[in-house]
């Protein structure tokens, strides 16, 4: 049977040329880089080297990488380590209602320590305005995080607008990017954020290893205390496989992003149309041209979102419903709540991530497969009669 | 030139068949294992397998192990987690002064949040006394965590009697076992803990995975917040082939520890009396038979161990001074001082940790190069004269 994998913002085949890189590293070079002599010193130096890579890819310094063990891990120490590092300052923070769970919960544990939290509420197309940024911030606000790209429903939001308006007031900026670092070009200086959080997984990259980018002179403290590894702001020895396949990864990054985003938009926009022509009652969620490229989502009314993904995967056809990485968290999901869409109309959420080892054919057969398993759904479902939503 | 690493508590190199056991679930099988569909669902099954096979190594239950990225990820949620959990009962802790920095630096950041830590002190040995440790214990105590085998002066502590004194008043009982597990059999009832750490790297597994025993019905907070990855205790996508590699090398080590820990101690006896016929002023530290079977470490006085490690490591000769993943922090290990060596002669130590690849033939090599070695740099010592410290 065909395999048509889109979904990857859930998980990505780590691609050749990054295995490559890695393998040597669990082996033949194992030394732990810390240590202070030649086979140590000179993994120390490849590590730094994935650094400048990684660096590279989104226009900072080696010395501002901190590598980290997933996008999670460097979205928690965004949040806890500037919070608690500048708590001097004052104790309130600023997210968007729709980031990632490690950004609310992070959140949610700096209330616990009695942090003050905002959580933005966002429009229609998830986007957060920012003269309603700028309003709700505060003489004690420190820190505000808005996540770049949406793993949900795919929104890319106006960073450099939302980051400037903290910059007048002197607070700090944190924006998850780990579903834009690899899709979209990503420059920190251009989105003017301090800190920016990135993942492996987003650029065919292996699992367990993401960054944390914090601009020069920020002061982050670290969530895993230590060793003075990574300058002393991430302890533990460095998982150094994993590191050296996200540098090779984002050094392809690099080269390619361009290109695939270009293609990526193509197969999506192919999908959509697709999708709009042989399918009624379909909401697409989300912005439609200010989105990730290779993100389509959508509810099907009448429909379940985990049933479709179920019936689809038997068709060789893997997508997802709600957020990536919590799907089985929640049934219904908040960011298809803090967008306005009806609980039962979100029930029927549908979430595809194209790769760019998807082509026009899967494209294809998806269109051929998918009217027909939405229809057979509907037919089994009370809130759906004659082929119209009750 | 011939290698002879006797390293083995800084890094290791990956076994074969832990590699193997690894490598297809980068691309082959690399999908979420928190997806609905059957790809997904298939890997959920395998990262259970290896929490089985993790648990079935120290006894336990494979419900009660969350897989972390490292021993100090493990440590700074044993502290952090259980600290912040049971805060309501009461807000002070209890450290042996010799822990590793993960744990002695996740202790001080829990008193920048006004909890209270007492360091214990130990013997000369690096033994901590569990009378001593029973009069530190307050009303206001909830958890106590001492390490099981320490890394510097390989000195085994008594946990189970430690543990006893915990378990009569209700008291929480953390152990870091990184340099235990894997090398000699432990079980988590017998040593009566209620949390464990322990790393891959001890076992020959990859960097970039540990895990933390959580013992049923203890609550821990996530040090990592987001999804529900691991029952809602460490968030971010699983780091599936980091957890294979675990697994393996776990499965390896539960049927060779005990083979393991004679083939070490013969070794180490071997390296001990080489040492102790060909050198003199040298003083062993730590205790001479409770002790990690592989380890053995000293004081040679007038150098620097430093400098030791690298004209050593130009023999082919690899060995570590000081704390393993911080030797570059600090001049004066903490450890040495708490065991009351005096400073100028904690300058040179020496830490052998032996692995199983290691053979007779490398003891031999390292007893006919050493002394010539330590001779060497005690000619350039103003505190040595006359082949005699000053």
């Amino acid at each position: 049977m065909k395999i048509v994998y889109i979904d990857h913002a859930s998980a990505t085949p780590v691609r050749p040329e990054v295995k490559e890189a890695m393998f040597p590293y669990f082996d033949k070079y194992f030394a732990n880089p810390s240590t202070v002599y030649d086979i140590g010193t000179r993994i120390k130096k490849e590590v730094d080297a994935q650094r400048e890579k990684v660096a590279d890819l989104i226009g900072a310094k080696g010395g501002e990488i901190i590598f980290t063990s997933s996008g999670a891990e460097a979205n928690n120490q965004a949040l806890k380590g500037v919070a608690l590092g500048y708590q001097k300052k004052g104790g309130h923070i600023i997210v968007s209602g729709i980031e990632h769970h490690s950004v609310l919960n992070s959140a949610r544990f700096l209330e616990r320590l009695d942090f003050e939290v905002t959580y933005l509420p966002v429009d229609g197309y998830g986007l957060v305005d920012p003269e309603r940024l700028r309003k709700s911030i505060r003489p004690e606000t420190t820190l505000v995080s808005i996540m770049h790209g949406n793993n949900e429903i795919g929104t890319i939001e106006p960073i450099a607008e939302l980051s400037s308006v903290c910059k007048e007031k002197g607070i700090l900026f944190h924006t998850d990017a780990v579903g834009t670092v690899g899709n979209i070009p990503v420059d920190v200086n251009d989105l003017g954020v301090d800190l920016l959080s990135l993942s492996a997984v987003s650029m065919c990259g292996p699992k367990g290893i993401g960054a944390l980018y914090v601009r020069e002179k920020t002061r982050v403290m670290p969530l895993i205390h230590g060793g003075i590894q990574e300058r002393g702001r991430r302890a533990g020895t460095e998982n150094v496989p994993g590191i050296m396949g996200l540098g090779k990864a984002a050094e392809l990054a690099k080269g390619e992003v361009r290109g695939k985003m270009t293609q990526l938009q193509d197969l999506r926009d192919a999908l959509r149309s697709g999708i709009s022509k042989h399918i009624s009652r379909v909401h697409f969620t989300g912005h439609t041209d200010q989105r990730l490229p290779g993100h389509l989502s959508m509810c099907f009314e009448a429909i379940e979102g985990e049933a479709l993904t179920f019936i689809l995967s038997q068709q060789g056809i893997y997508i997802n419903t709600g957020s990536a990485c919590a799907s089985k968290a929640l049934k219904t999901s908040p960011v298809l709540v803090a967008i306005s869409v009806k609980p039962e109309v979100a029930q029927g959420s549908a979430v595809f991530t194209i790769g760019s080892a998807n082509t026009h054919e899967d494209i294809t057969y998806v269109i051929n497969r998918l009217p027909r398993m939405v229809e057979r759904l509907r037919s089994y479902s009370p809130l759906w009669q004659n082929g119209n939503a009750r």
